[in-house]
């Protein structure tokens, strides 16, 4: 029987080839190497969910935007996973539930989404993370960012930058020292998004006693000088916000870019006190995103919970480790054990099937002439 | 904000927790990176295609088999992958059309339906293969087979019973020297399938003939000796059958279980003159197959091309690879040079995160005491 030919992917969706497809696999097995050795166990949640319980555990995610099918077991609707943080808070919630905390998890595969946003058309990519779950505390955090910055660097992504957020910063404040009805509060957030300081005066006097945070933005030394006078001027309404952003930069290494942005909240829509985001040098937009949040156990009480997730695609597009592997031709009748030394010792052997082939061609450098290798 | 509580989850889908989500991912990683050394390079299809050109690829998938959206961008029904073999099939007919042959791919992920079937419910699966495309010659299936064959025994599961089937071997007789009518063909097969000689022989004398078929069941050498006779009634009509199947099978070891059921179908619905199941001591069921088909060119041409498939999800159910890594537990202010060279030695650490945490909870076997281990 014959394979029908196929018509074109759907937009958004693509085929990884080589040699950029091993290089997504081989990121992603870096990644997940290192988090182990620092105690992350793998977990692997299913690629599709009821749907109900996946937008109840993800704010931020609209049921259009999910990849919705009707279950003819349940007859109840599943969606495929947007993201796996949330289905790994659910398995710490449940199945993990008497695990001893601290709970170290990892995970990596693909999420879904219907409609691809604005910046990037991919309705598919990877997703490749860490979880720690049982505490959101300072120590947390700096595990979490050293342990997301020694995977990327293991994996040999270099030019590293950290931008640190507090992403309840601005409800913390409304709700105290600086407070705003919640129409004031929704139009500040728009005009700090904007960085527009003329607009954030302009919805009066409560608004504009927000200034101060678009100043706060920027390498991380200067900014956080802004938002600690900024602080004392709230009579140190942030000081554990202050001391937290502190302890997790110190043991940050010199090669590491450091910039504060405590006002972002795009991609933090269910992060708390902590957020940052991961860009590397040479590629557009972030390459991951951590942060903590809290996870609603089944006895009613929140666990809090801190982690990251990598999203390596947009380096992988750029080229970004694409290795060529040493091929060697093996012509009919080659020595079989010496292939296989060879292969031990790291080549990647292509055999020929029939008497005429050109090794050249299969891109092989080498083939095997009795023991020894010949330059093609 | 707090992620609301999960539900449970779909029948058929489920989280693989430690260890079994890392013994999967091990178990991938060490077949895929076998298959590297012979050649075949990783690509990675999507995990959705339009539906119609997924359903007329895959000849044995109904299409309410198949996890279905509408898709908003073109507004057609989107499925998810329910094989990753036509994916790759397709990849190699377009994208890589010109590339030269034979093309050796490799691929594992996630693959999924709507409706679990009868033996297992598992409605997610994981596949990991490889794929020749360009030849379905017998040293393809060759290198196939034991290409195959050296990927799992690399991933350590032994006991390996490889059972030999001749998918197109019914259609071929009874287009040639046991002539057939349509219904009888059909009549045949479903007999052949149950293995009912009385069945057989009462549907007449044209389907008696195919009796011998299924005595040629069984260990390899004997069920071939009698293939051979039924062979040689025939006047050698499947001579190169029975060539193909003998040198396929000389290079295969002594610690493999080698078998035949030349008329066994199910699961080769589109391989045409070889195909094999895998099964692994222990296990109840097919770990993988493959064999030979054709893939439908943009040309109109038929491409020879050969794979197998792996399923390795019962042999993880089974407890197969568990392996637990030796977990050190490091107290506040532990040596972090140590720590970092005992990570390189192999130890997962466990950094305390607070002063009184119990490492042996967390299933450490040893702490770290200035430069020393020590056990709990």
């Amino acid at each position: 029987m014959t394979m029908i030919p196929p018509g074109l992917l759907p937009e958004g969706l693509s085929d990884r080839l080589p040699p950029q497809a091993e290089a997504s696999a081989r990121l992603a097995r870096r990644v997940l190497d290192t988090v182990a050795t620092h105690g992350y166990e793998r977990v692997m949640p299913p690629l599709a969910e009821f749907e109900d319980t996946l937008t109840q555990r993800l704010k931020s995610m609209r049921a259009q935007d999910l990849v919705r099918a009707v279950d003819p077991v349940s007859q109840r609707s599943l969606a495929l996973r947007p993201d796996m943080t949330a289905q790994v808070g659910r398995i710490a919630a449940t199945r993990l539930a008497t695990a001893p905390r601290p709970l170290r998890l990892s995970y990596a595969g693909p999420v879904i989404r219907l409609k691809a946003n604005q910046l990037r058309p991919e309705r598919e990519k990877l997703q490749v993370g860490a979880e720690l779950i049982g505490s959101d505390s300072v120590a947390a955090a700096v595990e979490i960012v050293n342990v997301a910055i020694e995977a990327l660097q293991a994996a040999g992504v270099s030019g590293l930058t950290i931008d640190f957020t507090l992403p309840d910063l601005i409800d913390m404040l409304a709700a105290g020292p600086l407070p705003l009805a919640a129409d004031e509060l929704e139009a500040v957030r728009t005009e700090l998004d904007a960085k527009d300081a003329g607009a954030l005066v302009a919805l009066g006097p409560q608004a504009a006693a927000y200034l101060p945070l678009i100043e706060a933005t920027g390498p991380f030394h200067a900014a956080m000088e802004r938002l600690e006078a900024f602080n004392a001027q709230l009579g140190g309404a942030i000081n554990s916000r202050i001391a937290g952003l502190r302890a997790i930069a110190r043991p940050i290494g010199w090669d590491i870019t450091l910039t504060l942005d405590p006002t972002e909240r795009h991609g933090f829509e269910y992060q708390n006190w902590f957020g940052f985001s991961i860009f590397a040098e040479g590629f557009i937009g972030e390459i991951g995103r951590g942060g903590s949040y809290a996870i609603l156990r089944a006895d009613g009480q929140d666990e809090p919970a801190i982690g990251f997730s990598l999203y390596p695609d947009p380096l992988i597009d750029a080229g970004f480790g694409d290795e060529a592997p040493k091929r060697l031709f093996l012509p009919l009748g080659a020595d079989a054990i010496r292939a296989a030394e060879l292969r031990a010792e790291g080549w990647h052997t292509v055999a020929a099937l029939v008497g005429d082939e050109d090794g050249a061609t299969l891109r092989c450098s080498h083939w095997l002439d009795g023991a020894e290798l010949r330059a093609f």
